[in-house]
């Protein structure tokens, strides 16, 4: 048999009918039901024959692409010593995703999760001189992540496969142009994946928006939430969604007026008691900012996103006030706070969204037990020391570029373009001499591709009723052929895979025996690949049959005419 | 440019002039100083452009002679669960060897040192009659051993890339068939990557010759040493050469006699004393087998192998007796113990070397302070509990198969076929459905190729005084192009690299500016591309020189003319 033939009766496939009792996900079901993958723990997966030979086709395809823009690629180690994690400080940062562990001496090393030091410390090594940059490097490598709740099969794994790539620059121009090349790359090897992907701003205009980009891949399993401005075509990461302070007048607002508010402990029990909208309220959360209290004050009716502003305030850390933090603080009576103050003054700090702007007036808490304020306007009854973006975006949130309702949608996160600039260059001293002979501070990007998780991705977006439903250049064959019985049929089947084989084609023939057609019919659309030949009763009049895995569509032809359509010219 | 073009000028290259510090061997002295590889940490290692493209060559090979058995490429987890290596005992029996970790919620796991655990949990959820029966898998993936003095650059690193396999069958004579097949791919292997190997006896003949097979690359670097015939060509692993008990008559010798032999407490000292050869007189260690005292005796010249001993008793335990096992022992007299028994009579058991052969006659200690015996004679005087192969071969010592005296010779492994039998399938109780419908115990073999390690072993056997040498199908390039330094030569040089390039060649073009020809010519040999081409100072007659890099012949030829010669059929 040509080496591009796989027989079923000599492969190690089994599918399954049911779906695996903890699959979640479309693609964890069919790959699993399929044969392709199987979990060996948690967030820890084989991959079978065909599995495997799906991720070698992605590989290829990124492999090809990340070289044609003049990527090398290198293997950098999955063990790692603790050391340049420490030096970037990330050792700490990861905290619990981190594996770590200690050899036989005791020495310390983590299983990596991303590279961005030991490339650093490979170039700081390798390149001296302004002329050996510009510099692309990249690998195909296993990551680890010690995910807290791994799920969605492949989606998520704590064991993954990753295309990382970094650029070594001596200028942002320089920068941005090897990042315009992974762009560029990225696209192509979207598009040839067959993915339906956007691009997504990944950080907020006010940061330069051009500096980070996701590549997501709409899928009701995604696990990120995107926004997109029907109207103007914006897209963006929701954390990056951001909405512009706008000012109004503070005149024409009545004075303050504080209001007996008895049971009204939450913004929805204060707004039906007030009768007004929950909008009209001013939700005040406390925090501690590297242990100093902290209000951030939100509309009612709006969520704050803790995440978001932990990484707003980042590198500060952010913990949420205990029963303990009110103790001798008479400015903060719980459940009553307002950013107006008391009759105790106000001592802590006022963060706001921007929805809070100057001018606008508010229902809030009096610094009173029992007793909430209206009419407390921005500006004249208080001062929002900074404004930042921490709220949940929501579904006609103003879209920030064209001020239209923005949708939002699940996608899953299949790609990340970065200017990360000099922050690793920085804190390994990375420089080289430059043309005028002194030395110039090198500038990173950091690229990276889920290359197992774009399987993953494929298969959500392919599939349908029946099972799996790969692109071509993506699939484990070009054909799959099922011998649907006879002796005489097999004998056809095996004959037209050899001769396909032989030009080229890859093929899997079901030449099973023992198993029933319908099985073997069900099993080619789980497979999915995309297209099928079936040797069955047309056989003895030398006729097959080929079905196209995506569309159904059916015909009826010789066996030479179906040779010669699927071999490649 | 070409893909198949690599411009050095844009290539992330440096090359050393001097050694490493810390490099002993060849291998790791060359591939460091030619920009081959670079250490991360102890036995980590990062593979640089020219490396990964080695080690990809080298991966293709592999690859390709496993599909032509018909194995089935998958790729497992190396992140593993404790558990399984529980179920087999390899959990404790790896020792230290086995770097552990624990995941943020305590669980516990391990990285894989190999599979075979994993491989029969996969075959047995994926296979379940005889019918599915055989499978060859395997995969080429990481692997983690936290060795005690990883050293030798990538020959023997504690992160390295392996090909294992494992087959699965219903029958023993289905296994050996299956053991056949790797044996015959790894000899392709092996030839097609240019190795100079042997294939040696892994197991003394006792055990069964045949079931476990090392292929060697002889090398003075290697950590291996293997035993070969020059009369018959018998080869074995050291530890598998075994030598025949050979009785003879125990009539004609004098009686024991027991001799004062002050100052003698070594077999040097004694001998001297006596006036006899070393191997006349008989060493007996004392060891604790399981707790039991047990003394081992072999001739007074030979040493003993105490990792063979602990082989050879395993699975019991293997203890050096201390002092305090002579307490309550009169049996025992420290130094001068003797097989025969003195006053007090023998209660310890009695392991021997073969060449202890009933009918010999040694001498030995007396079982009393001071006194050594002589004419002890084996079947007379004593008796040998069980014979054993524990003595260190050394060259000369009788070719098991002819009798000829064998030599010793260094070697890297770089391969191991082993067939396993039913040792983890009664673990994990694997069984299929036989044809007669009840279950079948599956048996299974082994096989492994140090893919990292054959990259060091080639770098080993083909470099010499002026650098690394690689074969034609695992080099970085087939032409290494130098333009020796005029413009009108690097552009001559990168026409040259185009064409030979579109041509299918693959071409590594020195064309940096600013570097000396001799440099790049030093640099040439040192990197090891077979065939060199310089455009220098002939260029502008419309000639260049090609060179051998392994044979250094030299030719000057029409540019037109050496692109035919490069350029495949």
């Amino acid at each position: 048999m040509a080496a591009r033939v796989q027989r079923m009766s000599r492969s190690m496939l089994k599918t399954l009918r049911d779906d695996p009792a903890d699959a979640e996900t479309l693609s964890h079901k069919l790959l699993v039901r399929a044969g392709y993958v199987r979990r060996t723990a948690a967030g820890i997966w084989t991959w079978l024959p065909l599995g495997k030979q799906v991720l070698e086709n992605v590989t290829r395809v990124v492999r090809e692409e990340m070289d044609a823009i003049g990527g090398q690629e290198v293997l950098l180690p999955a063990l790692l010593p603790k050391e340049p994690y420490e030096v970037s400080g990330r050792y700490e940062e990861y905290g619990d995703l981190l594996f770590r562990l200690k050899d036989r001496k005791g020495g310390e090393y983590l299983l990596g999760p991303t590279h961005e030091e030991i490339f650093t410390q490979v170039v700081k090594d390798q390149c001296t001189s302004y002329k050996d940059l510009p510099v692309i490097i990249y690998q195909i490598q296993t990551k680890y992540r010690d995910e807290a709740r791994p799920r969605s099969g492949i989606l998520r794994g704590r064991e993954f496969t990753m295309k990382d790539s970094y650029s070594f620059d001596v200028s942002d121009e320089a920068l941005a142009e090897s990042y315009a090349l992974h762009r560029q790359a990225y696209q192509r090897i979207f598009e040839r994946l067959g993915l339906d992907y956007r691009i997504v701003s990944a950080i907020s205009g006010a940061m330069g928006g051009s500096a980070s980009e996701e590549f997501l891949a709409p899928a009701a399993a995604g696990e990120d939430t995107y926004a997109q401005c029907p109207a103007c075509g914006y897209a963006a990461n929701t954390e990056a969604v951001s909405v512009a302070v706008q000012p109004r007048t503070a005149e024409g607002h009545p004075a303050v007026e504080v209001l007996d508010t008895p049971d009204t402990p939450t913004i929805e029990t204060l707004a039906a008691h007030l009768d007004v909208p929950a909008s009209a309220t001013l939700k005040n959360l406390l925090v501690k900012v590297d242990g100093e209290i902290t209000a951030v004050g939100v509309p009612g009716d709006r969520e704050v996103d803790l995440g978001k502003l932990a990484e707003q305030l980042a590198p500060a850390t952010v913990e949420l006030v205990t029963a303990d933090d009110f103790t001798g603080r008479p400015d903060l009576v719980r459940g009553y706070v307002g950013p107006q103050g008391g009759l105790a003054g106000k001592a802590f700090r006022y963060l706001a969204d921007p929805r809070v702007a100057p001018g606008t007036a508010w229902v809030t808490g009096a610094n009173q037990e029992g007793k909430h304020a209206r009419n407390v306007v921005v500006g004249r009854d208080f001062e929002v020391d900074d404004y930042l973006d921490v709220v949940v975006v929501e579904p006609g949130d103003p879209c920030p570029r064209c001020g239209a309702g923005i949708e939002l949608d699940r996608a899953i996160e299949i790609g990340h373009i970065f200017q990360l600039g000099r922050k690793y260059a920085d804190a390994f001293e990375l420089d080289v001499l430059g043309q005028d002979g002194k030395p110039v501070r090198v500038t990173m990007g950091s690229y990276g591709i889920g290359v197992s998780r774009a399987v993953a991705a494929l298969a959500e977006q392919t599939a349908d009723d029946q099972g799996l439903c790969w692109p071509r250049e993506i699939a484990p064959a070009d054909v799959h052929i099922v011998a649907a019985g006879k002796a005489a049929q097999t004998e056809a089947a095996l004959e037209i895979a050899e001769r396909l084989g032989e030009a080229g084609v890859r093929v899997l023939v079901d030449d099973r025996a023992g198993v029933s057609p319908g099985v073997k019919f069900t099993d080619a659309e789980l497979i999915g690949v995309p297209t099928i030949l079936v040797a069955g009763r047309g056989v003895k009049d030398g006729l097959v049959e080929l079905k196209d895995r995506r569309t159904g569509a059916r015909e009826d032809l010789p066996i030479a005419d179906a040779v010669a359509r699927l071999t490649p010219a």
